[in-house]
């Protein structure tokens, strides 16, 4: 079967991670090309990896017939018209999250790729990590019955600089749009009911006496799904002790927990404790084979031309459920995902 | 020193877990009186195990000068008006949780306490579980930084019958008044600060297609503190694979979590998977050895004429916050604790 | 029916150990006298503690009609002595590990315990721990299986100090004869076969500069049994993270693995890593509700005129594999059991 | 820098994994040629996933000027000669464990390797698994002291065929020196000390039935160290959980343990017991990683002129300890193993 050529478009740290596994991991996929905005840094890397090197415009790579499919990994405020633009171009793509702040913008977005009839994948990748493969399977084969309960624990190991807040867009990022955003994909991802309705508690706890940062870094959100089962995710920006990635599914039958992966499964016994290893730090580390997985599982999509499995719809939820987060924390009350939901 | 001569009123499953640790447990105290409304089930145990038998009338014992102190035991809607009799007698009284829903009288209690000198105790016992003192401590000792987030998970074995609902004073029994009034007193135990607002989003899950019971069995509730710092607890009155009591204090330098107890450290590995024991199931093997350790506390405080270390106040705090928790599940709104504090 | 009365010789660490379950754990019996030949020691904790207080002189006890059984924890070497003496007195005894360091004096006391008819029990409180316990019930439930190897690991949080090397009888003192002998008794708890071979390899690593100390410390020791199954033990003095007490029976149809219990379910997530508990460090806190256990199934032997649960000819073989293991650690060769076996 | 031409002799299961180890995971060398004997099962699986095609002959590799080493993955009874021959052709050669069966042999294939200046590696690739390397970076930093007991616990997860012993060469093949040979590597990797004696008690008893194979197929095998320290290996041929590949080093200081790798960090919570995942099954998914990794150190030393990580002198100390072991269990003695060190 013919490879697909793929281009990766921003080549930052996920994008990074995006070209070492097509390169590395993919049978089935070939990196033709990669563009990234300030490819200094990339092109150091790539040329002692003997990775393809950068270009600065994008553009060029859409022109490009050889190239197949897209992957973006540029900063989420260019993500929606890029898609678009890579849809008119004839290029299957596959963004990371979120496809867009602007849930109109998604709306269109998902009305192009109909038109197009292009492939649209969005990042999600926790859900080609193993572990949250296993515990869904769990779910799907019967074992834990009806579900009641789904519990996510999510915390970053340090939170983001300054320039995360200044950045151009930046006034769109917030811990319920960017960091739990994975998370309310994974309840979804985990319940086949839909989320209807989200109550946010959130905090500036690690940030307290920086003055500039007025955002939240810490909190709670309770999810009811449509069947009255429910979810609760708590976040924080910084684990002291890694990042932390648990997660639990209850149900009438039994329970699953997802714990932490580690480096290695060894034990220091020594008279300060019983010393084991930290969660893994890095996103590369955690999830590395997660973002090769989604990958292969996009290329299997194009090369068979079957359904993308997780789309732009999954995005669009994903970011009404955030939006819905966001607005709930600021003022304190519970908000119904209709409220927010755009029209179709 | 001259030992505690203690009675215990109510002698249902609680009581008798109280009988047999002041026999068995306690080296400075004494049981002299047992008394139950239908002591027949009680006797009959009793006189197996050499204890004192019950007596149907409880102000008997009231009444009786070798009793220092009472262990009120009842079904809580009599909780009450047995502490104000209890102190007008002189006695001192440890009572099981809560010490009445109804928070005007727990403040007429305070008064009376307060006017006789009498000590009063309240059954939060889980302060005196070994697992959560050392989690406490953690956070005494500074070893968690400052508090960011408290988790609580606490589900039942098994749900209550019918009767729980039919017996007098069961329209008042709840999930947020009755079994999560515990995990309300938990997060204060943790932490220094106190509760200022909450939100609970219950369901009925597990009685999902009995029509006459309207209540909810599953929950999850979100608390803030003064200092907003968070906490998130959720409930169910059924987990099948036992009685599941963990919790958690996620701090600045780092987090500690409590595991639920088992029976034994074994193993079984095995074709089926790697198979460890199940939680204990019942309250006698999880709490049992914190129930003793509590009335020792309480016994303690009496012969050393010291303060209790759970007191009405406590009391009153955690009926107010759950009162909140069920207002706020009823209204689908956050509840502010000054809302619904009485005058004091 | 009638409480069995006891009286403890020898008031040690462990012979307290024993007072306390007698007189605080025991439901039907009794402590009525206590004797040690230093008696200062033990009485100061008595009179606080309102046990029974020690006379010195074990006689009078064995004349007290009164007393049904006797519990001896004095000294090993001077147990096979006392243990006929009291059976002729027409007691029952309870005996802690070794009945004797000489192998026909046991003989003679089985042969004493013949013809007098009472109860003799040895100390193996081991087989009463609720973890060993239970993977002996997979080990009878079939679970495993038939048995390949059973693995069992034993250090000492800290090694005995010089005068157990001095004090009288202390020639006879070695890790065999002293501490693996629990290990002994326990493979054959765990194994319905018996032990036919034993190869020890020993060494001096703890006390590696101690000129005056002479003998192991550290040893691994391997034991065949009659159906060719295996077992290994591996033995230390001191490990300096806590009691070390672990065991692993693995079979045809899977493996138990018993790991070490400890004071609680708290982990702490920091920086310097995830730390959970250490092994639990002292012999009661440990093994205390063993120790309990043990004396309860002698008392309900008693009572139910029935056979004791761990019997004199337990006793014979352990100390007939523990010399085993001490000669071939000498002579550096395996040795058949059947070498060492008294006639009996 | 030039990347390194490897060529791979024998494409079975090993062989296999190191070809797709070096196509996909090494950027510094590149597969120019594969042989084996049988190469039609190969070539079909190296058409579908694009692989270098093998040809019979090994021998034309040699000849090849393009190749700089080859990797020898076929049955073990042809390793030294092949050794040999590569040498000779001015090859650097890695090796699968053991270099031959016959010390002699080794002691030329030492002399061969100095003469022509060869690199020669063998393929211990446990010392390149993350935990085994972890484990022994607590022992180099001094975290465990002074080390006293080495233990591992080695369990395939089911017994090798009748062709195995029936195969050409299938005399020499014994658990001591086919399986337990990783494990005597894997003891001299964590002790710098070097053993000076064996004891090996071996049984049948996976193959009971099985009149035909007379060779243990479980044993408990005891080292002694030049230091005193000592050593246990428990091995296998058949865990039914999976394949059980645990260690420990215990030393003045603290112990590590080394648990099994697993496929998930999730848990089923059930009526059943809490059921957590099997070690990993297959050698490729446990110790994959460190097949790659153990290539990756061979190429570096190549393109670094450095020091093999593992040298023909590891691979004859390991043979002579198996032999040594082999030799106990036959004749049950310990052995010294300069007994059966050959002249050098």
């Amino acid at each position: 079967m013919k490879k697909v050529k793929l281009a990766v478009i921003g080549a930052g740290n996920v994008g990074r991670i995006h070209v070492e596994n097509i390169v590395n991991k993919l049978d089935n996929a070939e990196l033709v090309a990669v563009s990234d905005f300030y490819p200094e840094k990339y092109n150091e890397i790539a040329s002692e990896k003997g990775w393809p090197l950068a270009r600065k415009e994008y553009r060029e790579i859409l022109k490009d017939e050889e190239v197949d499919a897209v992957v973006i990994a540029t900063p989420a405020a260019l993500h929606g018209d890029m898609i678009i633009e890579s849809a008119k171009a004839g290029k299957d793509v596959f963004c990371e999250k979120p496809l867009d702040y602007d849930k109109e913008k998604i709306v269109e977005i998902m009305k192009i790729v109909e038109e197009t009839g292009i492939k649209l994948q969005i990042g999600f990748n926790r859900r080609f990590d193993k572990n949250f493969m296993k515990a869904k399977e769990l779910v799907e084969t019967g074992k834990l019955g009806d579900i009641h309960v789904i519990k996510i624990t999510s915390r970053d190991p340090s939170p983001p600089g300054m320039e995360y807040f200044t950045a151009p867009g930046g006034e769109h990022c917030s811990i319920y749009t960017d960091t739990t955003i994975h998370d309310f994909d994974m309840v979804r991802f985990f319940n086949p009911a839909e989320v209807v309705e989200v109550y946010a508690m959130g905090s500036k706890l690690i940030n307290k006496d920086v003055e500039e940062i007025t955002r939240d870094d810490t909190c709670v959100i309770t999810l009811r799904f449509e069947d009255d089962s429910l979810a609760v995710i708590d976040n924080s920006w910084e684990a002291v002790y890694g990042y932390d990635q648990r997660s639990e599914v209850f149900g009438t039958k039994g329970a699953v927990t997802v714990e932490n992966d580690v480096f290695s499964e060894t034990t220091l016994h020594a008279t300060e404790g019983i010393i084991s290893e930290k969660p893994l730090v890095t996103i590369k580390d955690r999830y590395g084979e997660s973002y090769a997985n989604e990958i292969k599982a996009f290329v299997d999509a194009i090369q068979n031309d079957a359904k993308v499995p997780v789309d732009a719809y999954d995005g669009l939820i994903s970011i009404v459920i955030a939006d819905a987060a966001r607005l709930s924390a600021e003022e304190n009350r519970p908000i119904k995902i209709k409220e927010l939901m755009p029209e179709m």
